[in-house]
């Protein structure tokens, strides 16, 4: 029995696509962001770092959104959300869900929680332009993964791209949007049809229509315009 | 055989020590920071982040640090770096990897290189001043966790602690060190006697006498001042 600590498209999302897609038995347990409780006592015995998500399986805590998603994989290897050991795909598992997690998620945490970086509020605007270009460039290099990959990894859907789905819906709002990049915006479009993303989008109340409706823009030739 | 393409005290350092530690066959490549070759076109065919390190194994490039070490661990599970699946201690194994990329050595990469966060020079020290107090939060959890472990995940020593090691390194010129945090202070003091980290930090030229000697000040009552 699983009990995932979540809000709403939060960093719990991820976790909770693979508690879906594997079918396991679990339970969510909202922490009311709105009113901190992801600092309270009882919830930093569980989580020191006061953040969401934490899973507990079998009584022990584990925090951390990449350590959970694989933490689950390994659950339930037959799951193909990650590669086994020994398979030449696993190490770049790890280096694009590492990727994603230190490197599009914190910019993204940066960009959203500008005011903890700086101790003069007025200086907020300066740090959101410098994360708006950051964001971009993330996005750019995995866009050039995509370019000749069907997923992350190649031709199977991994953990990773679940991973990426949740940070593409945070990326939506930011100056450069993730589907302004051709091969990362279909794959998107494409993710939208998998069941699992269906289902706990519906739970958690996501628009799912930003990604359904992209469709670019052509020239006279047939080429995307600005490609 | 491996190859690290590295630079001294960058984050190749904990690579390298679990490379020296498994006593693996390796080769250390040095990138030119200083000319940029990071941002090199044959570099970036290795590594689409252009960040140290890259890791060559039988011919396939890997980045990112974590993953490069999940790697080395998993290609030699006899070295007891990381827990094997099943161990309940494996959980936590990513749980600390993940929390030590993802937050204190992403605070330490914003103090270190503030200029890529803001599109004002000027509001630098705003943002260094945020970031030691923020890479001094993360610190205290890990502090925390030291209180009643040996090692991050209990009695036995793991690739975390090497990673850890590194970027405890980094934050000694940090207005708060880790050495101001007892139990961390006495556990890095404890890891300057292995013999990996004296091997490989006389390798990248890396004094450890800071950690070496490291005294506290006591009161009268052999009580820890300040704690
Ligand atoms: N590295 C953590 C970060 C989690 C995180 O930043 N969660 C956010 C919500 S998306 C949060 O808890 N924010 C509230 C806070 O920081 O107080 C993870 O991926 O689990
Ligand atoms: N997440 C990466 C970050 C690596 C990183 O930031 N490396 C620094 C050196 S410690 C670097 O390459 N800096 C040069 C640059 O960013 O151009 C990892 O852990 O491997």
């Amino acid at each position: 029995m699983f009990k995932l600590y979540y809000y709403p498209n939060n960093a719990s999302l991820a976790p909770h696509f693979l508690l879906h897609h594997v079918n396991a038995d679990y339970e969510l347990l909202l922490v009311d962001k709105k009113s901190n409780v992801q600092k309270s006592p009882d919830y930093l015995k569980l989580n020191p770092a006061g953040r969401i998500p934490t899973l507990v399986v079998d009584q022990q805590p584990i925090f951390e959104s990449p350590a959970i998603c694989m933490h689950i994989c390994e659950l339930f290897p037959d799951s193909g959300l990650m590669p086994h050991i020994g398979d030449p795909k696993r190490a770049l598992f790890y280096q694009w869900l590492t990727f994603l997690n230190n490197t599009l998620q914190a910019e993204l945490m940066v960009r959203y929680y500008p005011h903890r970086h700086t101790n003069d509020q007025a200086t907020i605007p300066n740090i959101v332009a410098a994360q708006d270009d950051r964001i971009a460039d993330a996005l750019s290099i995995i866009n050039d993964q995509l370019a000749y990959n069907q997923y992350l990894l190649g031709d199977q859907l991994s953990a990773c791209d679940y991973f990426l789905f949740m940070l593409a819906e945070w990326s939506l709002p930011i100056e450069t949007s993730p589907l302004a990049f051709e091969h990362l915006a279909f794959y998107l479009k494409r993710l939208c049809a998998n069941s699992t993303i269906r289902a706990v989008c519906a739970i958690e109340e996501i628009d799912l229509s930003p990604f359904e409706s992209y469709s670019p823009e052509l020239n006279k030739e047939g080429v995307i315009v600005g490609t």
